[in-house]
This record gives structure tokens, sequence and C-alpha cells, in this order.
């Protein structure tokens, strides 16, 4: 498996275009179109907020039928809380890009990114549609054209393509998303689209699609605040010209391999771009008593306003971290626990650092990455959060979004 | 029942003090000694964290015995993950303060509160606990002294006091509380001492520290961490005279009523001086299909730093407070649900809020006290949680309190 420069036009049969409709301001591009040459096995994975925007419960019916063939995503409004308008919007949305492409309108996914509550500024979004749909291509600046259209507050596109071998032919994925606030467990206001040329049926692209995501989107936190609009689709091709997978075995390893992959690379891009970010934060505890453990202690570190603000103050401020971990609900016992900041160690089954020792921890906190470990020593499961730091900006960004 | 100007002393037989003793900085009160005229039934309450700080450890001891005459608290340090050497400092303080009282040393509390995994500089602190020892008084002053010696990052010092007659006899309950960051659910970086001179068997008064406590220092959320060292003391004095409470009952439910009551009024009173609070905020959830939906609504609003960060901001992001209550486990249908900030409504059951209702909601942002309702319309039940919102100098407080 090699990772390459690409995005969500890498894999053969795909073509992107992302333009200016002035959704919510005017001068950028902020309507994306992503279309296969031909219907494609298709998987997506959603929200759990039972709030969920009108796009999301539009998807879930399309993503039922394991087929789809474009995708229709706009920044600048989340079309969540419009109520039965809001639903009609993203239907009609859908029904005439399936229209202007000539193809099935049940194979239309669409997805929105932006202020919550707000309506969905239809006819701008059409006619956005309509030229996006005049610009697709299969090129590098295409794909990041799409990649621009759906950033909100992100600072950076973010991207990601890797080529594997599958029974002697190559394939391709490759992806891109959006999101940097709104980040949370179950995914975020995170908007992923990732292509692939494999020949793969549905219910098997569905089940890769899981795998990957439950170590990569699904372990980015930014702020805790889960979304209304979290949506990723995964659309297999077939056109890497593989036997196609249809069951368990070494090509659906491959493939699950070279999807998480992609998967990862996008979840770090989204955490270290989290709102406000100064630094990109990777979260490890190992040693847990079960993996529920782990991965609860690993989100709790991650999500906590304390310790993120401490990092952000490259404040050596450890015990906040253990603290964490402790009201995460995991076995936690402070006399056998351990704290590095990279390789630095702050606390030892009880030893505290000493002054010289808090030097060498302010030292790791000075660059743009921090790795996070905390050993529990009380058994073999082990997570990792990607996640980032809590800064001023992160106030400033949220305290004034929609006005 | 009635509130008056008070606190820890305002109830018959107990005295306080607060002196300086250069804990972690010079010149300023970090030692609380609260201490009653005879031995008291006790109950308390803790913190729920894994990694519970040393006096935590030890308290629970002496809150099991039913009996307690002292209190002994500093600010300044938490003597948390501080291993067998901290636990030994928090046994070693509350003997040492029982020999200068001539008192039992099973009935010394000990409570801590500040940086986490810094060794408690136990000379200093009983040098202090000497000189507070000699300044114990049942005064105004001397209640206040104790209050300002508790405090880390709060601006102001926390106090409530109430009378009520139970059984023909006059009963005062009066309390103290710190606490500012690290307030989460179940209590906070909070330290919360009630004395009452109700006549009151132990088991009783446990039971009426529950009751009050569920209510009112469990429903402060500040930034959803929960600390090391959160301890809540209730210690009866008897003095008033009344017939001993044994039982439930009228006596019982009069006595109640007046703890949380304080309680309430000191939770308020935290969640307002929340750090870098610049807003009171009060979030109710009603219309809840069940009790656990009410609270989990309710708490994960409070808890949001994208609606947190609006409000500090006064932007009327209602579409944050839903999406909030949507993620929080709570049954939730939008199409039900409304939204008010104060009484203007934000979002009703599908319509939202006009360029004319924003203006509205907007004034709504501009005092210093905010409430924020969500009618859920699915059932009964109803939560009120205390809180803030976050602000720039969150930020500023927390990247730079240890160094």
């Amino acid at each position: 498996m090699k990772f390459f420069d690409g995005g969500v036009t890498a894999a053969k049969g795909f073509r992107a275009a992302g333009v200016p409709a002035a959704i919510k301001y005017p001068g950028r591009r902020d309507v994306a179109l992503v279309v296969a040459d031909r219907p494609c096995a298709c998987a997506g994975v959603f929200t759990t907020n039972a709030v969920a925007a009108a796009p999301v419960v539009y998807d879930r019916e399309v993503v039922k039928g394991g087929v789809a063939q474009a995708i229709l995503a706009n920044s600048g409004c989340a079309n969540a809380c419009t109520g039965p308008d809001g639903y009609k919007a993203a239907r009609e949305s859908a029904a005439k890009t399936a229209a202007t492409l000539g193809i099935d309108p049940k194979h239309v996914l669409v997805a929105s990114t932006g202020v919550i509550g707000a309506p969905l500024p239809v006819d701008r979004l059409l006619k956005g549609m309509i030229q996006a749909a005049g610009e697709l291509a299969s090129t590098r600046e295409a794909a990041k054209n799409a990649e621009a259209a759906v950033m909100t507050t992100d600072t950076k596109p973010k991207e990601a393509a890797v080529r594997v071998k599958i029974g002697g032919k190559t394939v391709t994925v490759g992806g891109m998303c959006k999101g940097s606030g709104m980040i949370e467990p179950n995914m975020a206001t995170m908007l992923g689209f990732i292509t692939t040329d494999c020949a793969i049926s549905a219910p098997m692209l569905r089940r890769a699609l899981k795998l990957a995501i439950a170590v990569s989107f699904n372990h980015v936190v930014v702020d805790g605040d889960e979304s209304t609009n979290d949506s990723v689709f995964l659309l297999a091709s077939g056109e890497a010209g593989n036997a196609p997978i249809v069951r368990a075995g070494k090509d659906f390893d491959a493939f699950v391999e070279a999807l998480t992959a992609v998967g990862v690379a996008l979840a770090k891009q989204m955490a270290a771009d989290g709102e406000g970010a100064t630094k990109f934060v990777t979260v490890t505890v190992k040693g847990a008593k079960t993996q529920r453990d782990a991965d609860r202690a690993a989100r709790a570190i991650a999500k906590s306003p304390l310790a993120k603000t401490s990092w952000f103050g490259k404040d050596p401020n450890w015990g906040r971290v253990l603290a964490a971990a402790g009201y995460s609900g995991a076995k936690v016992n402070d006399r056998e626990a351990e704290v590095f900041y990279g390789k630095t160690w702050a606390y030892r089954k009880g030893r505290v650092a000493d002054a010289a020792q808090l030097k060498r921890l302010t030292k790791e906190l000075e660059g743009d990455t921090l790795v996070v470990t905390v050993d529990l020593h009380l058994g073999a499961f082990e997570s990792t959060i990607y996640t980032c730091d809590f800064s001023l900006d992160y106030v400033h960004i949220n305290a004034d979004y929609t006005t």
C-alpha cells in the first residue's frame, strides 16, 4: 500500500467540481459535486444525533438501496432543524441534480454543512450545481475545488489517497473531508467522501466502511459537540478490474487496510485543523483493563477543556490528564498509572515530576504536535484518539459564528 | 424559611478562621479551619473520580464514623496524585489539628484544592492551622476569612444561610463553598462546608445531604471536568434544641428544604463565578420522556463548548442548543421541540427564528444572566442545570495555571 497525492478523483471513474454559489457569502466556493461515470456500490455512515439534519434523513434512504452515482454538497448552511421544508429542499436538490446529470434520482446523495436553523437557499444551490456539472473533471484541480467548497471554519482542504494491489490489480482509494468544530466521538460536523475503483459488493463495502470508521473518523475529538450533519459516503466504481470482493478474506482485508489508511489520514487532518488549534495531539491510553476502558479514558482526556487549555498554554499540568482518565468511568488506579508527554514521563505510579522534569515536559509542549500517553498498567487494551488543543481562537471563532 | 446574611458560623456551636500560610503564594489566606464546640453528627459526599485525592480517601473513613468536630482546609495545593506520601500528609495534618484543638483525631476532616501532583507543604499548613486555631470565632468576619482561604480561581467568596422553624425551634443552616473550574455533574473542584444546629441523627443527616446535593451541587456545570477533590461536609451540632430528627416526617422534610435552599444558593454562586464567566446561565429542559432524559439533555447543553461560546459571543445560535440535546442520548424529536432564550422563542416545532426574532433573541443575550429553556413536548419530566458561558478568559485562566 502506498500513499500518493490525490483526493476524491484519484480512483478510476470519478469526477468532481467545486464552484462559488453565494450560499452564505459571495465569492467563495460553496457547492461541490462528485459524480461517478456509472452507478456505484455505496455505503454511508451518519451522525447518531437525534436531531439529524434533513440531508441525513434523506441520505439514509438512498444508502439503504446500496447504489449511488453522485454527491451534491454545500457549505454555508446545514439544512438542519428546518422541519418538513428542509426535507423537501434536500429531496428537490437531489432530484434536480439527477435530472441535470441524466441519472437515477434515487442515486444522488446530498450533504450540507454550516449554520443550523437557516433555510437552504435551494435556488442558489441548484444554480451552483448546474455550473458544477459543467465543470466536472477527474483532475487534481477539480478535486481540490470540491474540497474547498465544503470548508467552513476549516483552514485547509483535506484529502488522502492510497494505491494497493488486490488480486493482482492496482486498486485506488481516495477521499476528501471537512470538519473543524463540532467534532466528537461519533464523527463530527464532518463530511467525508471516499471513492474507490475496487470491485466490491455493497454489503462488503458497508462492512469495510464500518471497520475503517471505527478507528479513524470515530476517533477524532475537537470539542465534544456531535453535529447534526455528520456523513461519510463511500462509493466503489469497480473499474480497477479486480475479482469482485463478495466475502471476507485476503482481498477484503487488503481493501479494509487501504480504506482505514485513508480514513486515519483524513481523521488526523481534521484533528490538526480543529477550530483554533495550535497543536495536533495524539492521546493514547494503554494498559487498560478492557477496550471500553481504553476508549473512555482516551476520549475523556481528549475532551477535557482543562487538559486542552493546558496544552495550548504549554503548561505541563499532567494532573488534569490523569484526573480526566479518573472521571471517564474507566478503571484507574493512580498508584499504578503512568503519564508521558512525548517520551518524557510526568507521573510514575505515585512519583511526580520535579522541577527539572517539568522543564523537560515543557519542552515537549513547544512543538505543533504532542503525543500524550497514559499507561494504566491494568490490562492489555489500548485506544488512540486524534485531537487538538483548546485555544483563545476557538472561543473567538465560536463566539461569533452565525452573526 | 428565610435567607439571611451568614455562612459557616451562622448556626449555633460553630467557629471558623482563615489565615495566610503561603501554601502556594505568600500574602493570601489559604488555610481555613471550621470547628464545632462539641462532636457533631456528620455526613459527607465526595467525588466519584477514580483518581481521588488523598484527603478524599482519608475523609471517607472519617465520615463512615458519622461524627466530626473540625475541618482543616487549604487552597494552593490539591494533594492529589501524590501517592502514599500524600495520604500520610493528610493523616498527619488531621492528627496535628486534633492535638492542637484537644479533640479526637478521628473527628477531623481535611480538604485541599489547587494544583494536582504537587506535594502538600505540611509544615506551612500546620503553622497556618495553629494560627487559625488561635483566631477561631463565630463572627461574620471569621466566616468570611474561612471563605477567602479556600478560593483558588474563584473571584468571590460564597456563602448562604437560612433559618427555619422545626418543632417550634429556630434551626439555622449555613454554609460556604468554593469552586470555579473543574466543575461537573458529580460535583466539582468544589469544597462545600455546611453547618447546622439542627438536632438530627447521622443516618438522617446523610439522607438529607444526599437529597439536597442531587438538585444543587450535582446540578452545576462549568467545564465538564470532574475534580479529584470534590467534597461536601455537613456537620450538625444539635444546639437548636429541637426534638432530634431520627426518622422521615414533617421535621425531616423541613430540614431537607432548608438544606436544599442553602445548597442551591451555593450552587448558583459557583456557576455564576465559573472560570472566566461573563454570564450566569440556567438551562431547563422540560417535557422530557423520562427524568434521565431531562437530566442528560440539560447537562449536554450546559456542557457544550459550542453553545457556551455562543452565549459568550451574544450570538443567538440556538441550533447548537438543540443539537446538544440531540446528541445527549435523550429522546428528542425536532419536529416537536421548542427552544427559548428568556421568554423569547428561537425555535418552535420546525419553525425557526427570522431576522426580527433573532434581534429579540440577541437582546436576551445582553444581560449577565440567561435562561435557556428547551421544551421537548414528549413527557412530563424536567431538569435544571446551573452553568455559565465559556469565554476567552476561561482559556486565559486555564492555559497558564500551574506555571
